[in-house]
C-alpha cells in the first residue's frame, strides 16, 4: 500500500487519534460519590475560595488547548476548522507522548481577529495554557500579542517561537562544526510569515548582527510597502538597505534559512555562498532545494524539515518539552532569555555532533529533560 | 477521615479527574511520519473535499463538549468558572466510564447569554455534540433554544431533559407498582428552574392532565407576574386556576416531585396526599422532606437523588446512553418520543421491579444498551 493510502487508512481505523481517560475507575458507589455528588463539592469550595486552588484540584496545571482557526495549515493554507483537525489531533498526541501535557484539539470557525481573541479568553478557566497553531499571518501576530496581555496563562504560538527555537538550536551547532561566530555571519532567511520572522527576531536576540530577510517579492528593505510586522523587520534587518532578489541577497552569505516554499534556491545560488555554507531548507513536503543539489554545490551542512533526510528541523523537539517547563514552573511569559536557553538546551543533547547529526533524533528522550532543566531557572516564584 | 476530607484527597492526588490518551503509539519515525507530517495532509484533504468526512478521520464522532458557565453548580449556585470545573470533570469521566464517550470539560468565563451562544458556534467544528450543564434558569432555555437552531450538531442541556427522563423513567414505575394511570393523577412539581419546567413538559408529553406547579411563592397560576418560561408554564398546567401555597396544592395529589430545595414538605403535607401516594424528593443533598418522615405519613412509594436511600433517581442513568445514542444513530434532534423512548427503556432496565427498586441501580449496565436500543429507531437516514 502507498504511503498516503496508509496514512488514510490509519486515521479511519482508529475515528480520530486522542481519547479521553479517566484517572479513577468509578466501579462502586463510594466512588461515585467522592469523585461526583456529593463530594465534588468540596474541591469546588475549596476553588470558590481561591481560583488558584483550581490548578490543585483539576486537570487544569497539565492541560493546554491547541487552538487554531485553520488558515495555516501545514502545506495547505486556508483549509478551515474541520479540516484542521487532524493535524491539531496529531500534536496533541505528541504533546503526551513526549511529555505527558494534555492537550485539547480545538478549530474555531471564525477567521475574525476579533471574534478568536475573546473565544479564548472565554476558554481561559478551563485551561492551563494555550497553544496557538496555524494561524496565518499576519493575523497570528496580532493574536498572540493580545492574548499574552489579557490573559493570566501562558499563551505560546509554535509555529513562530517552536520553529524559532528548534532552527537556533540547530544553528548553534552547525555554527560549532564550521567554526563561525553568528556576530560575525550573513544569514538570508527566505520567508517573512510567522516563521521568517519570529527566526529573524531571535537569531537577533542571540547576537546575529547581518540578516536579510526575503519575501516572494525579494529583499525586505525599507523602501518597499510594508504590512506591520515586514515594516518592523525593515528596520531591524538589513541594516545597508540592500535592494533586489533572494539570488542578489544570497551571495556571500554564510546561512540560508527557507521557510518559504519549495525549489526556490538554485544549485547556482548556493555555489555563491561563503566557503562552508550552512544552508536550512525548511519547507514541506518540498525544500527550497533538494539537498543533493545544495550538496553538489559545495554546502557543508544541509537540513531540512523532512524525516527521510538527515538533520530534520522539527519543532515536535520544542512544543512538548516548553509546555513542560511552563506548565511545572508556572511560567507565564516565555522571553528571548528562555528560548535561547530551551535552544541550547536542544542543541546540547545531540548524542554524537557532526555535519549529518547538528539536531537530536525526534525519539531522543534527553531533550525534554534537557528542556526542563533549562527552564528550571526561570521558574515563578509564587 | 470524613468523607468530605476523603473528597477533598482524591482530587489532590489525581490531580483532577482526566487526561489524554493517544489511540496511536508514536514509537518510530514511520507511525510518526503518518500521524503527523506528513502523513496527516491525506485525511486534512478528505475533509476538505466534504466536512462530514471528520466524522471518519478525526475523534469528532465520539467526541462532547460539556460546557457550563458555571452560574447554576449542583446545590452551590453560581460560583464561577474555574470552580465549576471539578463537576465538569466528574461528568466527563461518567460519560467515558458507562457510555465510552468522549467528553471535553469546558468552564466559560461569561454568563451573557450571547457570549455563550457565540462562543459554542465558533467551537462547533471541533465537536459531535454539546452538553449543556449547570447554566441557570431562564438563561438556560434560551441558550438551548438557539444553540438548537443555530447549530448542525445535538445539543442537549441535562439539567433540563437529562432529569425529566429519569424522573419519567421512575413514575412510569412507581405508577405500575401502585396501579395508577398517568391520566388520571394529580402531580404536584415543586420546582420550576431547568428540571422542573422540563419535567413538566415532559410529563404532559406522556398524558399527565392534572399537573400543578410550584414555585418559592407557591401554586403558578395565570394570574401571577411571571418570568417567560414560568408564563409557558401557567398556560399548560393549573388548568382550574388554583390559587395558594404548596401545602395547598398538594391536597389530594398523587405524585409529588420536588426539584427545588430542602424540608419544604411537611410530614402533614404528605398525609394529605391520596392513598397510595408517591413522593420523588429530588433537592440535593437535602431531600424536600426526609424519607423517613414520608414513610411515617403514607408515602408508598419515595425517591431522593441521593445514593444512601433506595431508589436514587439520578441523570447518570441518562446522560452516558442518550448521547451514546445520539453519536451512533446521528440523531440531532432529541424530541418527547426520543424522551419518552428512553425513560421506557431506563424503566425496564429494572431487575426485580418493587417500591424500594423503581428505578435501576446507576452500575446497571442493561441500562446504556437498552437506551442505545430505544434510539436506534430515531436514527438519522443520511
Amino acid at each position: 500500500m502507498k504511503f498516503k493510502e496508509k496514512a488514510l487508512k490509519l486515521h479511519k481505523k482508529k475515528k480520530g487519534k486522542f481519547e479521553i481517560k479517566s484517572k479513577i475507575k468509578i466501579k462502586n458507589k463510594k466512588l461515585l460519590s467522592l469523585a461526583y455528588s456529593p463530594g465534588v463539592a468540596e474541591p469546588c469550595k475549596k476553588i470558590v475560595e481561591d481560583k488558584k486552588n483550581s490548578y490543585k484540584y483539576t486537570a487544569r496545571g497539565n492541560l493546554i488547548a491547541i487552538i487554531t482557526d485553520g488558515t495555516a495549515v501545514l502545506g495547505m493554507g486556508d483549509i478551515g476548522a474541520e479540516a484542521a483537525m487532524p493535524v491539531m489531533e496529531g500534536k496533541a498526541i505528541l504533546f503526551k507522548e513526549f511529555a505527558n501535557v494534555d492537550a485539547i484539539p480545538i478549530c474555531l470557525n471564525t477567521k475574525n481577529v476579533d471574534e478568536i481573541v475573546k473565544t479564548i479568553k472565554l476558554l481561559e478557566p478551563s485551561f492551563g495554557g494555550i497553544n496557538l497553531e496555524d494561524i496565518s499571518a499576519p493575523r497570528c501576530f496580532e493574536i498572540e500579542e493580545r492574548l499574552k496581555k489579557e490573559l493570566n496563562i501562558p499563551v505560546f504560538h509554535d509555529d513562530q517561537h517552536g520553529t524559532a527555537i528548534v532552527v537556533l538550536a540547530g544553528l548553534i551547532n552547525s555554527l560549532k562544526i564550521v567554526k563561525k561566530n553568528i556576530k560575525e555571519i550573513r544569514i538570508i532567511i527566505s520567508g517573512a510569515g510567522a516563521a521568517g520572522i519570529a527566526i529573524t527576531k531571535l537569531l537577533l536576540a542571540y547576537g546575529a548582527k547581518n540578516i536579510i530577510v526575503c519575501d516572494s517579492k525579494g529583499i525586505i528593505s525599507k523602501d518597499r510597502e510594508l504590512n506591520k510586522s515586514k515594516r518592523e523587520i525593515s528596520k531591524i534587518t538589513n541594516l545597508k538597505n540592500e535592494k533586489g532578489e533572494l539570488k542578489d541577497a544570497i551571495k556571500n552569505a554564510d546561512v540560508f534559512i527557507g521557510v518559504s516554499k519549495g525549489d526556490i534556491l538554485s544549485g547556482e545560488d548556493v555555489k555563491n555562498m561563503n566557503r562552508n555554507s550552512i544552508v536550512f531548507a525548511l519547507s514541506n513536503p518540498n525544500p527550497e532545494i533538494k539537498p543533493k543539489v545544495a550538496k553538489e554545490n559545495n554546502a557543508k551542512i544541509i537540513a531540512t524539515g523532512r524525516s527521510d533526510y538527515p538533520n530534520q528541523i522539527n519543532n515536535v523537539l520544542v512544543f512538548p518539552g516548553i509546555f513542560r517547563g511552563m506548565l511545572d514552573y508556572k511560567i507565564k511569559n516565555i522571553d528571548n532569555k528562555i528560548k535561547i536557553a530551551v535552544a541550547q538546551a536542544i542543541a546540547k543533547s545531540v548524542k554524537k555532533l557532526d555535519r549529518k547529526h547538528i539536531i537530536p533524533d525526534v525519539f531522543n528522550k534527553k531533550v525534554v529533560r534537557n528542556i526542563k532543566e533549562a527552564m528550571r531557572n526561570f521558574k515563578t516564584v509564587s
